[in-house]
């Protein structure tokens, strides 16, 4: 770890509470000790994560609809354990000061008490009823965008349970034969979403638990016309029609199964 | 809340670090403010988690084989929500101390941070290729005792790349065709389980990581054989053949659907 950490060739990517740099630099002197060690990158030179002051941080939202898949990955990995670095700088067992150890992937407090990096479960799921799919939308979106309903998995509750909850919660929908997609790491802080097809049973929906602002159903027209436009979720035009999900993001991913399974 | 507290008819499991009692019981005078509230049982009666002095406790891994289904998800999600609420006394941020709002299910600091209950997601994994399986078995358990492979997921990891990565580091075999079976809540300390199929791809087995103290393949006639007994992995016979999970495990499940797929 001391090689990797004094190796002229090491990079890091630089992260903090507002963002990310997109491109990773080199060290800068008096950062090698508190850099979080990310793993080797092709050719062989040590990748890790720096926060620095003063430096103008891109919003990860926005370098998850602008940088490639594989990029974004290190970024939103970097992301992920520098926030949860830096929500554990004490011991929530007995208060007193964190060190880090493992190259950053554990910290360690007074009392020698282990903390591992946390990831949060989030479901997310789209609800599909023959030719139509329920999705929502919160107040502070662009017009017209609408997604995945999505929850926290909370403790003690399979995934499946999970999915069922929170559709009922958030849109007063039940559901049955819920089927796992796919996942996707995403660094708000540390979650890790779980993709999710359920199929429709009962009920309306309406705007329930306060988090939507509407929750509404879509039809396969209205969804396979605003999945053929040139749609983003950031700076994207002021449109009339449904605005989905960039394509970096696995509510996107379910949408276009559920479309080509259509 | 402070209703359901004060409800003659409101039952408590309690827990603790060294488990848990089965059959819930009545709230004591004084357990009433830190009781966590954990749901509405049938018949309306509020259900808590509370820990207590001086009240011998069953391990959890006991309980997972004696208690039904129902019961036994209860106990866990109690033991889940305790251990974290034990893990979260003070603030990991600023290292204050934490009190518990909403019923127990968020720790506040006094600057205000909250904190939410944690789980760990953690992959569980059956290797097949064609008439074997890949399993392992750790130096504590009892003799002839193998089960399916499992790790942490790590931050900014997709679920099919951890499954990938610890059956490469626990055993070195490459694998192909990662597909999702089932997901399980485990309170150890407050773990999701999320239950995979993979395929062999290359590599033969060997415990390679120190967690694991042999990982061998076992026969379909095996496995076979070995799930029509009368097993247990606790107080079990001490036998020459295989030793499954028990039933309530999800990794008996994914062998169990392996089986029945073959």
């Amino acid at each position: 770890m001391s090689a990797a950490r004094a190796d002229p060739a090491a990079r890091a990517i630089v992260v903090g509470r507002a963002g990310a740099l997109a491109e990773p630099v080199a060290l800068e002197d008096g950062e090698h000790d508190d850099a979080i060690f990310l793993g080797v990158q092709e050719g062989g030179a040590p990748l890790f994560a720096v926060e620095r002051e003063g430096v103008e941080l891109k919003g990860l939202r926005d370098l998850a609809v602008s940088l490639p898949a594989a990029q974004l990955g290190a970024v939103a990995y970097a992301s992920g354990v520098a926030n949860w670095a830096r929500a554990t700088r004490f011991c929530g067992i007995c208060g007193t000061a964190t060190r880090a150890g493992e190259g950053g992937h554990v910290r360690i407090c007074e009392n020698g008490h282990h903390h591992h990096p946390r990831t949060d479960p989030v479901v997310i799921m789209l609800v599909g009823d023959g030719d139509r799919v329920l999705m929502g939308r919160q107040a502070s979106w662009p017009a017209g965008r609408y997604s995945a309903l999505a929850g926290f998995v909370e403790p003690g509750e399979p995934l499946e349970a999970a999915v069922a909850r929170e559709i009922a919660e958030e849109s007063g929908i039940r559901v049955r034969d819920v089927r796992y997609v796919a996942s996707q790491p995403w660094p708000f802080p540390v979650s890790l979403m779980l993709g999710f097809h359920a199929t429709y049973e009962s009920g309306e929906p309406h705007a329930l638990d306060g988090e939507l602002e509407d929750v509404r159903w879509f039809t396969r027209d209205e969804v396979t016309t605003a999945a053929s436009g040139d749609d983003t979720w950031i700076d994207g035009p002021d449109v009339d029609g449904l605005l989905l999900p960039p394509a970096t993001a696995i509510a996107r991913l379910l949408i276009d199964r559920w479309l080509a399974e259509g």
